[in-house]
C-alpha cells in the first residue's frame, strides 16, 4: 500500500512516523485543556473531544473527553473499523470538512502526552526463542537453555499493571533483596543489575467471559492495538526472588509504554508468518496465517550528558509466539480478559548479538560489557541514563510507529 | 473484650458470626433494589444507602449506593475508624437512633450479596513455612524443600484479578496444557488434579506512591480488612507450566472469595505474634509487634449429592510472614500499591496432617487419598463438588465470621 496523502501536510513527509496510515491513539493535554482522547497526524494530533464536538464523530456521547481509550475500546471491533474509516476519510487530501477540523489541530508540540489507556491488567511473556535460549544458556547451560514446556506454549507470567506509566516518566532505581555470589545472607539495597527489555505491547480491546477460552483468531480479533514497551528488570533482585513463583519486585517498579497505540488495522500491510516450529503445535494454539509483524525496533541508551548508542537493532517478526497466540494461552484456562489488558511480548531478540534485546543478554550478564564510541562502557544501567525505545513498520513510501518509549533513571531512594 | 449488644436481637445470639463486635462490610442487592453497601448485623444487613439517605451517616455523597467499597476505602484510615464508631454506636443496644435505622434493616435471607470491593490486583503469597516445607518436599525433596529466599522474605506471585469471584459462584473444571509422567509431549484436556487452597486474604485500603516503599507498620495501617480466599489451583497446568516463571493458567481460573471483608479493627482483639524465626529479618520487613490473627480456619468438601466432610482444621496463626509483611514486601521495589489490591496469604496450613491447607497436601498430591465415612475418597475435587471455607475469630462469648466462601465445581468446558 502507498502513502495516503492527508491535507495535512506534515503527515506527507516520508520520514514523519504518523502519516495518515497510521492514525496512533493516544491522550493528550495542553496548558489548556485537560488530558482527552486524540490521533496523532504528521506533526499534529487531531482533538477527538472536540471533533466529536463539532459533529463529525459520533461514534458515541463522551468517549473521547476521557482521558483513556477504554470506552472506545469496549466498543467492540465494528466500532474500531468506522471509526478508523471515519478519519482516513476526514484527513485524506480530498475531505471535505477540512474547514471544520482544521480548528481541532494541536501541534504536537504543545502537548503533553500521557498513558493511553487505563491498564486493567498487565502480563508479559516470554515468547522469543532468541532470548529465552539465551537467558536460559547463562543460568541454566546450553543443554538445558530452553525449558521442555517452552515450545509448547508462550510461557508468561502476571506483572503488575500499577506501575506500568507513559514514556518520559523517570524510573527511580529499585531497591530489593540482593544475595550477590559468596554472600551467606541477603542484603537490602540499591539494584546494581539495573536492566531494560526492548518489548511490543498487546492491548487487548475487547474481553472475553470468565470460563470460556478463545480461539488463535478470536484473539487476533480483540486485540486493539500495540504499544513499544520497557520491562525494566533488576537482575540481582530477580536472580534471589524467582524461584520457585516467578519474577515479582524485580519487575514490579516501572513499565514504560509509548505514548501511542498502533492499530492493529494499521499493521495489518505488515503481517509476516510465525517461524517453523520446533515441535507440533496443539490445536488451541496452531497457526492459522500471518500473526506476526515486520516492525523493525530499536533501544538506544543515553548516559546523563552523554552521546546517545544504539544498543539493539531488531525486528517482531523475530518472534516465536505471536500476540495471537499469547492471548489464546492466557485464556485457555477459562481465565477472563477484559478491555485494557496488556500483554508485554518478552524482550524481542534475534539471533545476532546486536539484535538482543537487553543488557543481560547483550553483555551476557556483564561479563562482555558494551564500549561505546565516547569511551562509555556498560554493563547494566547508570543512574541518569535515559533509554528510548522505537519502532517502525515500512511501507512503500511511508513508515509507521509508535512515538518515543523512553525512560531516564533515578537514583535510588533512601528509605524505607 | 465481651459481646457488645445491640437492639438488632440476632446479633446477641452467642453461635452468630456478625455481632456488634464484627460489623463485617458487603455489598447485597434485593429483589427491589441494584447492590449497594451494607454491614452485616446478626442476621440482618443494615442498607447504609438508605441509612445514608436517612442522614445517619453523613460520611461523603455516594459512598455506598455504589456495589463496591473501594470509595470508602480510598478515605483512608481516619474515615474507616470514624464509621466503625458510629456504625458501633448506631447499633448499640442503648441507641437512641433505633426507630431511625430501623426501616433500613434488610434481612439476610432476602438479600443476594455480591463481590464487595472491585479488585484492583490480586497477589498471592506462599507465606506459610508448614505449606511451604510440604510442597517443597513433595516436588523438591526434604533436603530442598524450602528454598534458600524462603526465610528472607514472603515469596508471592502476581494473580489474576479478573476472574476473583464472590461465594456461590460456581467454578468451570479448567482445561489445559498437561504432561503426564511418562508422556513424551503434552495433550490439552481438562484438569485432573483440580484443588483448592485455604487462605486468608488482605484488603489494602490506602495505596502508596510509585518509587516508595511502606513499613511494616505503615504497610499494617494501611490494610482496610481480610476475607476469607480460596485460590483455586490445577495442580496438574502448574506442574507443566510453572518453569522458569510461575503459576500463570494453573490459577487463572477462579479465585473465590467471602462476601464479607471483616475489617481490621474488628480483629484487632484477635492479634498474635509471629513465631520465632529461623534467620533474621532484614531491617524493613522486621517484626514490630503481634501482626497475625487467632483466626481458626476450616474447609469442608461436599459431594454433589452426598455429606459434608471437614477437611481441614487449621488457624490464620499459623503463618510465618504476617499480612503486613508481605504488604511492606510488596512495595519494597517502589511498586505502587492502589485501594482494592487484594493480598492472599497462600494455603494457612499447620503442622498436623488435618491442618494442611490444599488437598495437594492433604493427600500428598493423590498418595493418600481421603475417605470419608460415607465411603467416598478423593484425592483431587470431582465434578459436583463443592468446598467451603469459613473463618471465626473467638472473643469472650461470641464469635467474629466472614460469612461461607464456597463454590461448586461444574465439568469442563468442550470447546475451545
Amino acid at each position: 500500500m502507498p502513502l495516503l496523502p492527508s491535507w495535512v501536510a506534515s503527515a506527507n513527509r516520508p520520514d514523519t512516523p504518523f502519516p495518515l496510515n497510521n492514525l496512533p491513539y493516544g491522550v493528550f493535554s495542553t496548558a489548556d485543556s485537560p488530558p482527552r482522547c486524540g490521533v496523532a497526524i504528521g506533526d499534529m494530533i487531531l482533538d477527538l473531544a472536540a471533533a466529536d464536538a463539532a459533529g463529525m464523530i459520533g461514534l458515541g456521547e463522551g468517549l473521547f473527553d476521557q482521558p483513556r481509550w477504554n470506552g472506545v475500546m469496549a466498543l467492540g471491533p465494528d466500532a474500531w473499523h468506522s471509526l478508523r474509516r471515519l478519519l482516513t476519510a476526514l484527513l485524506a487530501e480530498d475531505a471535505e470538512d477540512r474547514a471544520i477540523l482544521e480548528p481541532c489541530l494541536v501541534p504536537m508540540a504543545d502537548a503533553r502526552l500521557h498513558l493511553p489507556f487505563t491498564i486493567s491488567e498487565f502480563t508479559d511473556f516470554y515468547a522469543s526463542r532468541h532470548h529465552a535460549t539465551n537467558v536460559g544458556t547463562m543460568f541454566r547451560g546450553a543443554e538445558n537453555a530452553l525449558p521442555p514446556n517452552w515450545p509448547h506454549m508462550p510461557i508468561g507470567y502476571n506483572g503488575r499493571a500499577s506501575t506500568v506509566v507513559v514514556s518520559g516518566t523517570e524510573v527511580i532505581r529499585p531497591r530489593g533483596q540482593l544475595m550477590p555470589p559468596g554472600a551467606t545472607a541477603p542484603a537490602f539495597g540499591a539494584s546494581r543489575k539495573l536492566d531494560y527489555e526492548l518489548e511490543l505491547g498487546a492491548v487487548v480491546g475487547t474481553g472475553s467471559s470468565m470460563g470460556q477460552g478463545v480461539t488463535v483468531d478470536q484473539a487476533d480479533a480483540m486485540i486493539f492495538g500495540y504499544v513499544l514497551l520497557n520491562d525494566w528488570s533488576a537482575r540481582d533482585i530477580q536472580a534471589w526472588e524467582y524461584q520457585p513463583l516467578g519474577p515479582f519486585q524485580a519487575k514490579a517498579f516501572a513499565t514504560t509504554i509509548s505514548p501511542w497505540i498502533v492499530t492493529a488495522a494499521a499493521l495489518a500491510p505488515f503481517r509476516c508468518p510465525t517461524p517453523p516450529r520446533a515441535v507440533p503445535l496443539l490445536p488451541h494454539l496452531a497457526d492459522t496465517g500471518p500473526a506476526l509483524f515486520d516492525i523493525t525496533l530499536c533501544a538506544s541508551l543515553t548516559p546523563e550528558n552523554g552521546t546517545t548508542e544504539t544498543i539493539c537493532e531488531t525486528n517482531f517478526a523475530e518472534m516465536y509466539w505471536s500476540p495471537a497466540q499469547m492471548l489464546a494461552h492466557h485464556s485457555s484456562s477459562g481465565c477472563a480478559m477484559t478491555p485494557g489488558d496488556l500483554l508485554g511480548s518478552g524482550a524481542v531478540s534475534g539471533a545476532e548479538p546486536h539484535q538482543r534485546g537487553c543488557l543481560l543478554e547483550r553483555t551476557w550478564n556483564g561479563a562482555e560489557p558494551l564500549a561505546f564510541r565516547d569511551g562509555t562502557r556498560r554493563s547494566f544501567l547508570h543512574d541518569g541514563d535515559t533509554i528510548t525505545l522505537t519502532g517502525a513498520a515500512h511501507g512503500d513510501g511511508y513508515g509507521i510507529g509508535f512515538g518515543e518509549c523512553s525512560g531516564r533513571i533515578r537514583p535510588a531512594r533512601e528509605t524505607p
